[in-house]
């Protein structure tokens, strides 16, 4: 079974909205077993809709459809969808309770473009829609499940999650099967350099091997026929067995997660005295659900006045080798561990850029210190230009860092 | 003149990846007046390739491949296109060096496959790539540019500037103007109601309205012909001068750097201290280059412990309130002011979920404070029950709420 996503919107052809419900939905979808097999992102226009509908409908089995479905003039998805299929708007009386609660929850006043938004098509199952006012619409034709969901992505979720289990339970499942694996602290060619025969032996299978690298991290996925399960299964073991100083787990793991699981069941707590990175490790930290568990807080020291007057770092150490040296990050990261009352701590001090490079340290130089109960080691990494990469491969560097710690698998150099 | 963009990859139809490039692409086009007619995301074999490369070519003046050039196995883009506009590869001497230059920088070795990424198709203009190994490949065909980039974003974006330098002076721009405005701390529909007649105005000389709402923003675009520049710029004009409460700039303008504008003007200082949001606004600060002219640093709080001891937030207004209450984040702001030596702090303290809501302050219930010189300010919000959403809400609404003081048009409730 297949199916194609439409993404509708002028917003996504300008450039102004990046397109996130796609890989949600392809996610979501190929988890039934649905492979999808075009993303089109077209302009919110009448003629544009039907003729992508049109081109669609005898292709896949599915067809979900994203955007304009607000309650502002330039929302009209749902008219033309009426009009497409050939059905009538009507009132859906318990859908205008629903939204009415909806505003009454918040204490916003109801306006009357928002009771529009519970004129729905007569003939087309309605999904109920729990974090907003737009509903989802479900059409069939022609032995095609249309479904029609809002653009904003945490309504989109919520109807899609209703849609799949509708659906697992109602139609027969693909024929495929895939398993990724989450590398860090390896670049791709390197990676792909030890893995040659591996990788030849799975392509002589007809399993295919596919490297996404983005930045700090690389996703390796074996995509092969659901007969071969079994071996795809014990490959992707084989790299988890032989390669952990690289390998963190499967698809959907994050480095984040694999620390805090470690902290939790060594009963440990974590916290950072960053600079460079001025709080996007916290940040990180804190978007697990159940942080507090194991995090405790952070200081984001991005003066050297404050790195002296709140950490305590000494001016001599500071003096003699500048914010951005190892001496300076070991001193931030046992100061850590003592203000914060923390069993690991974690330091950063760099030059993101784009200025303050020197000729010595170059933008992109990245100190970063670990505090342990027994020890404090620290490390420098050397990174790009650009000032974004810098500040999400330091944060990633750095959760590394602490893993390879935590798993006694770190050896300096 | 119209552009079509194709990103080729099963990391996007398997939603392992979120298409970035092509809001990305889209963007800088339309800067130059040349419109999106389509984004289409295909797998990457070659018939899949072929087949699209047959129905863009002689629908588009541009067409924009990204994906698939790598140096590992399952990057064909190359492969296919020379095969598809019948050219041969050759190695390109000058940028093998450049390739080797590229890995001595970074001390890493320089494998075989990587010289790989010098053998480039013999009639195409190469463009050089400065932060990676795979080249920009610029074809010629029926009157229709094609360009194919590497996925790597940063690596598509540094190609992509000097292919638009290139054809801005080679080709004619398109014909239509649109402009946008951000909105922050009002919904669509409310914001919608307010400019009725103002849209009414514009829809009927044919200028299009676009509202495009986020998690706690808002988009306002404007689009017509370019003859009707003057007027676009004056209903933009009128949104700006009536609407300053609201509207914070235009396209390219972020809170963030608004705040940051504002304090660099008054030579102030800024820090924050953050419990639920965990470090999330230092992050989104110190993502501005040129931040440590005004932010100096943070404290991520999340325990009470550490509000105490770290912060100095009194045990007996944590024990009459609770962390998430008005006075203690206005002892927070206030003790911020001190303890990091800034002029304005922003605090906040909140539920940012899935668990430890009361029914007395539910998920999404989050208190922020503003300390100033003269004053300070607390208010409280209420977001939904998505963890991820709580914290990006409160993010902006904090922001938000800085730039409403520093601005005079804060009026307490």
């Amino acid at each position: 079974m297949d199916a194609i996503i439409i993404t509708i919107g002028d917003e996504i052809l300008v450039g102004q909205t990046v397109d996130t419900n796609s890989a949600h939905i392809a996610k979501k979808l190929n988890l039934l077993g649905i492979s999808i097999k075009e993303i089109v992102s077209i302009s919110d226009t009448a003629p544009h809709i039907k003729k992508a509908l049109d081109q669609a409908i005898d292709n896949c089995d599915f067809l979900i459809l994203t955007g304009g479905l607000g309650p502002t003039n330039d929302d009209i998805t749902k008219t033309v969808l009426t009009d497409y299929f050939e059905d009538e708007l009507v009132m859906y009386p318990e859908i205008l309770v629903r939204i009415k609660t909806y505003f009454e929850r918040f204490n916003k006043p109801f306006l009357e473009v928002n009771a529009l938004q519970a004129m729905l098509p007569k003939r087309a199952k309605i999904i109920e829609n729990d974090l907003g006012t737009a509903s989802g619409m479900w059409f069939k034709e022609k032995g095609c499940q249309i479904l029609s969901l809002p653009g904003v992505p945490y309504e989109m979720k919520g109807l899609l999650e209703k849609f799949t289990a509708a659906i697992s339970t109602e139609f027969e499942v693909g024929n495929f099967y895939h398993r990724t694996v989450q590398v860090i602290g390896i670049g791709e060619s390197y990676f792909a350099q030890k893995l040659e025969d591996w990788e030849a032996k799975n392509r002589n299978e007809d399993i295919s091997v596919s490297y996404l690298p983005s930045v700090g991290t690389l996703k390796l996925r074996l995509t092969g026929r659901l007969d071969q399960k079994e071996v795809i299964d014990e490959r992707i073991l084989y790299l988890i067995n032989n390669y952990s100083k690289y390998v963190i787990g499967g698809e959907f793991e994050t480095i984040e997660k694999v620390i805090g699981n470690l902290l939790v069941q060594g009963k440990k707590t974590l916290g950072t005295i960053e600079s460079c990175t001025g709080g996007s490790i916290a940040k990180k930290i804190v978007s697990i659900s159940g942080s507090s568990e194991f995090y405790l807080g952070s200081i984001v020291s991005y003066t050297n006045k404050l790195k002296e007057e709140l950490v305590g770092v000494k001016k001599e150490t500071l003096i003699a080798n500048g914010a951005v040296s190892g001496p300076v990050v070991a001193e931030m990261a046992e100061n850590g561990r003592e203000k914060l009352g923390i069993d690991y701590c974690i330091s950063v001090s760099g030059i993101a850029g784009p200025t303050g490079g020197t000729s010595e340290k170059p933008v992109g130089t990245v100190w970063i210190g670990i505090a342990t109960p027994e020890k404090t080691h620290s490390k420098q990494f050397n990174f790009g230009l650009n000032r974004e990469r810098n500040i999400q491969a330091s944060v990633l560097a750095a959760l590394n860092f602490l893993r390879l710690i935590l798993t006694d698998q770190y050896q300096p150099e």
